[in-house]
């Protein structure tokens, strides 16, 4: 059975604005990260090997995140500076399907342009708008491409769940690394000095 | 015997600019990255393997580089687009001194703020300045975050040589893989918006 979509979540919608960067652009970004056929096969097997996973490693993702306080502010209430934890809630239904969806990427218009929203939501003035909350307005671009490494690393374990062989395992991390690493240079580019992306 | 230092090469060097980032949040970028004690330990590994093949190291670089000429371009000669010799021969000599750095690498303010050169080093207006070179003036952010997967997924095979066990060669390159986002990521600053890094 098809799960709900969570509330939020926009891939798909034709509705969205168009990413400013082009389909012949994203090729040239894939090609430069060595990112071939070989590595969306093991993709899609690292998406079938951790589908029945999603919350085991979310729970290790937030466990991360809010164990250390410079990373959680940013998910905190600018009235109290606790953690809202239905802003949590709401983003981790959001970030399950995102593992499902990197998983899977076709890497086509529609997939491009949601990157193109999903970076607008962690910097001003998009974040907290999706879930109407009032918390600390923007993330720093250097921990958005920092957390690339622990969304890679902790995945191994994982990977390497459904016994095949560790060269397989090594051949879905890196495919895997580039997938992440692709989704957080895409997310960069609002970041960026106008013409310098 | 310690070798001669490259031209242009200034890690040490007094009279370079302050990084704008501060050695605290220096701490925090390897905290997010998961950059531990035991990845310390595997990159003055890694920088005892890779010390006598850096020559083939950058052959594989270079290589890639050269076969693909939306990355070869930023070496190539404004005048007759055709790649400047000298040019790449003056910066191979400072990527080889980079990787013996990279792998012992000591975090500190003088580390830090020749990041921060670098960084320039790849945009408008401090690319080609060094060497004197007519060359195109500005390399993409997006290409340089994405060259972190080439430099870190060949790296392998060289990690593999001395006849360390396949876990030993993976926490190498794990650890290797932190350094190279790490710089990256430092690189990224006068990319990014005011007050967004
Ligand atoms: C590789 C880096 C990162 C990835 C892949 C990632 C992934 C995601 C995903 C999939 C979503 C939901 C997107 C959607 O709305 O459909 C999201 C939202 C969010 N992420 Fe990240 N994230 C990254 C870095 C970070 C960092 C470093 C933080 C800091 C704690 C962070 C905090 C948040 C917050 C607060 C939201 C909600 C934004 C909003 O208000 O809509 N993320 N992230
Ligand atoms: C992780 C990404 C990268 C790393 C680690 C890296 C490493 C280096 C190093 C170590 C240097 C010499 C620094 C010094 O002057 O001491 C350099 C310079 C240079 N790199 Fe990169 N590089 C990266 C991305 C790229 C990309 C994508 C290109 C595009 C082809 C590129 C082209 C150049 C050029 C043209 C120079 C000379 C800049 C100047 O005029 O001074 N680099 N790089």
């Amino acid at each position: 059975a098809k799960p709900t979509t969570p509330p939020g979540y926009r891939l798909g919608d034709p509705t969205l604005a168009r990413s400013p960067v082009t389909l012949d652009e994203l090729d040239l970004l894939r090609g430069t990260l060595l990112m071939g056929d070989d590595d969306l096969v093991h993709l899609r097997l690292a998406g079938e090997v951790v589908r029945d996973q999603i919350e085991d490693i979310l729970d290790v993702w937030y466990g991360f995140v809010g164990a250390n306080p410079h990373l959680v502010r940013y998910f905190s209430n600018l009235s109290d500076g606790k953690p809202n934890a239905e802003y949590l809630a709401r983003v981790r239904a959001r970030f399950g399907q995102w593992i499902v969806d990197t998983t899977n990427a076709r890497y086509d218009q529609a997939w491009l342009d949601y990157q193109h929203e999903v970076g607008l939501r962690h910097r001003k003035p998009g974040k907290n708008a999706t879930d109407g909350v009032a918390s600390v307005p923007h993330i720093p671009l250097r921990y958005v491409l920092a957390f690339v490494m622990p969304l890679s690393a902790t995945m191994t374990p994982f990977l390497a769940k459904k016994g095949h062989p560790p060269e397989t395992v090594a051949k879905m991390r890196d495919a895997w690394t580039k997938a992440v690493l692709l989704t957080a240079i895409l997310w960069s580019e609002p970041y960026v000095k106008d013409g310098e992306f």
